[in-house]
């Protein structure tokens, strides 16, 4: 009885004297209801943890909120309402279309939107005086004619790259604006003041955009796609540890979470280009002027993921199931856990020098140190294939001193982990290339005396850490 | 003076006696002009390769041209005229906004706009309704308050994956239409009267548009979906074979294009997955039907891209510098060309089956030997091993039996890239696996005992061709 509290059942008597109790399904789809009821909830959940860790999307909504509230004002009151007339639809219209996200997309819409019309304004009045000298006859074949033809050209200059990272929409309001008035214009013969009002209600419409994008918690794309490549570092640096002191330790657990960060870098080249693409329209903010190298940026982005790759394919040759011998890996695990930590350092120290702006004063040191860790794992395969190896087990040896015997199948993982590390390496070197190419672009600052001391010591202390860190994981090896 | 025939040159007499001739930049810009000509020119040359390599682009751009020619005729046409009356333009307007390159593209946005207009048309309506009951000073409080609220809401959907994915443009036209209704509402007083206009030329738009995207040359994007995915395998499979042939053998050269041919799968995500999207809104059209498993090209795509890590990876631990024995890359050559034309040649029949859109009948045979290909190259490595290793030179040996001495720093490059190459079968068995789903879900049809034959024999040179490969591969090494 205690088993059988599931509320009201539904059953229905069988004709056989038993009866049978409906599955919950069949009841009038109840069960159906309370699954789209969970399944809302579930929705509303999540869109309720997007809004409360991206804090920066809601205020965002909020913001297009007020810039449409601020628009709609303008109808309400009389005085404008006489000037602008029923033109004053254009001025909504172009908050909702230009109003985006950052403050970098938000200003190229806006020159687009203003440009496109401009030109296809002028275009357009040209177009119609024409037409209307040359007799009622000719004046609708002119029309269409025109329209036909800049609005085949103008979709075609939507596909050459050049036009469309900048000028996509710019190219789609000519087309709009000239049609409009090419048409329009055989009707109502008032094509300047048309031209004028609607001019003036874009003008409204794109000043309250860039106000309220501007002054209410701005989101700049520069901004963004700096803090992107720093995270973007950060993450594969993370990876790259976590994912070697994994294969080497058994008792390192790090979370899935870290080890499968590097996946971001992956797929961001689409993102990293178009927030460049904005961001060249950006006043200066922050730290960044006008005219800040923002394409070397994607360039930093591109070695980043050719590093991503890497630590893909290392990732993809340490699940196999090949076993390889303890003592070995103990051996090979010195080596390439350092020199992962080296690399890895190398790249959370590039995204220190990002964030800082302030000219590397300690990379070259550390590449320095990457490179001999490089040096050092060559040694030790070097080493390993000076001593005579034999289809035998292998025998546990010191972890310093190589003297053991083995055979080349028992090294075959290691001997890749080890070639996509130093491989890992070189391409954190031409990371670090490009990042020195942004910071002399950018005129990164020279770090004061004072600056550099602290670095020093801190320096220093970041060498202790990483030293600690290398001797844990070994020691949990 | 044969060498002075460059034309009128321009001097200054200076104080001295001597002339100086003016460089050409100080020629009242001159040859800034002839750079600018020149550069527009390259501009329109490469305007029209573009235009030449790529028809259907070209005549997306006339169809768009028809279309604006075809909704202009509307306003021409007195009949019309009289009927939608001014708010032509809305027709006007959804074409230029709507028309895109694909037809589920168009289908898409054409759905949204018709079912965002109609939603915030409806809604825009009832809250008009009750702030005309609460009387003349709450009336504009409650308009702005739900313009707020509601574009507020609208604009945070758009940053919830599930819906920016398919409604993304439908919420932009829910908040641009509610903002007009509850504004104009104010104004205008006749509410329906514009509802109706406006809908019936949003009517108007969507179907020049539905109707011009269709019947001349459509673009599919299921179809393009499906040749990207078939392409890109085609290009991976090629860049694979030209990598590991360039390795081993002095004499072959594959041109580049084709080696980074592979790098086209890299980035194809988003592509991929936008036209996944739209080609769900497609109806039946060539081989495919409504409802074909579009997602799961997606997942052949992510599974290609996996492929194309490696052989990125491969592609880098091949440019590194250290020297491998001739004879060494002789005797392993055989077993690495040998898996890389396996591995390829599954490839290129997944594209064949993708493109036949028969159910795979040979390829888990393919994929047997490509697994006994691994085995091979494995015991290769086994075999090598068995040998003391010691380092001396490495003298010639067989190719085909291994009893040569080797040193492990010899072997490092040779190893690294068999791991990978055996990575990459790795990952081709789990593409065929994905092309099976695909097989699976959109019920290719079993391949009819006739053609089955005709495969065999197909097969059979296929085979031939292979091995003709593998070995003159050989031949050069």
């Amino acid at each position: 009885m205690a088993g059988k509290e599931r509320g009201v059942e539904w059953s229905i008597n069988m004709g056989d004297g038993t009866s049978r109790v409906l599955e919950a399904e069949s009841r009038f789809g109840c069960r159906g209801l309370r699954r789209f009821a969970s399944k809302m909830g579930g929705f509303f959940a999540r869109a309720w943890r997007l809004g409360v860790n991206e804090p920066k999307k809601t205020i965002h909504c909020v913001k297009v909120g007020m810039a449409l509230s601020l628009v709609s004002l303008f109808y309400y009151m009389r005085p404008l309402y006489e000037g602008v007339g029923g033109n004053a639809m254009w001025a909504v219209m172009t908050v909702v279309v230009v109003f985006e996200y950052t403050v970098g997309a938000t200003l190229c819409k806006c020159v687009n939107r203003a440009s496109g019309t401009l030109l296809a304004g002028a275009l357009g009045v040209g177009v119609h005086w024409v037409a209307s000298q040359s007799g009622e006859r000719f004046e609708p074949i002119i029309l269409q004619a025109s329209v036909f033809v800049l609005a085949t050209a103008a979709t075609f200059s939507r596909f050459i790259p050049s036009i469309k990272a900048r000028f996509d929409y710019g190219a789609m309001i000519f087309i709009l604006t000239f049609s409009l008035i090419s048409v329009s214009g055989y009707r109502v013969e008032k094509l300047f003041e048309m031209a004028h009002h609607r001019l003036s209600t874009i003008a409204i419409g794109t000043s309250i955009c860039i106000i309220t994008t501007i002054i209410f918690c701005p989101v700049w794309a520069g901004t963004e796609l700096h803090n992107l490549i720093i995270n973007n570092m950060d993450k594969l640096s993370d990876s790259l540890d976590g994912c070697v002191a994994d294969y080497f330790s058994s008792n390192s657990e790090t979370s899935d979470k870290t080890l499968q960060a590097y996946k971001c870098a992956l797929n961001s080249k689409a993102t990293e280009e178009s927030l460049a693409n904005f961001a060249r329209w950006e006043p200066a903010h922050g730290k960044f002027n006008f005219g800040h190298p923002w394409i070397e940026y994607v360039k930093v982005g591109a070695s980043l993921r050719s590093c991503a790759y890497c630590i893909e394919a290392l990732n993809g040759s340490m699940n196999s199931e090949a076993k390889v011998p303890d003592a070995l890996k103990k051996h090979f695990g010195n080596f390439c856990v350092r020199l992962s930590n080296k690399s890895s350092a190398v790249m959370k120290e590039l995204a220190v020098v990002m964030s800082s702006m302030k000219k590397p004063s300690k990379i070259d040191f550390m590449v320095e140190e990457m490179r001999s860790a490089v040096r050092e794992l060559e040694n030790a395969l070097k080493s390993l294939s000076k001593q005579p190896i034999q289809p035998t087990e292998a025998k546990a040896g010191e972890a310093a001193a190589p003297p053991m015997a083995v055979t080349l199948a028992e090294v075959v993982p290691l001997v890749t982990v080890s070639s996509l590390l130093i491989e890992i390496a070189a391409r954190t070197e031409k990371l670090s290339e490009a990042v020195n190419a942004v910071a002399e672009k950018a005129e990164f600052e020279v770090e004061t005396a004072e600056e550099a001391k602290k670095g020093q010591s801190s320096k220093g202390g970041n060498m202790v850490g990483e030293e600690d860190k290398a001797t844990k994981t070994l020691q949990k090896v």
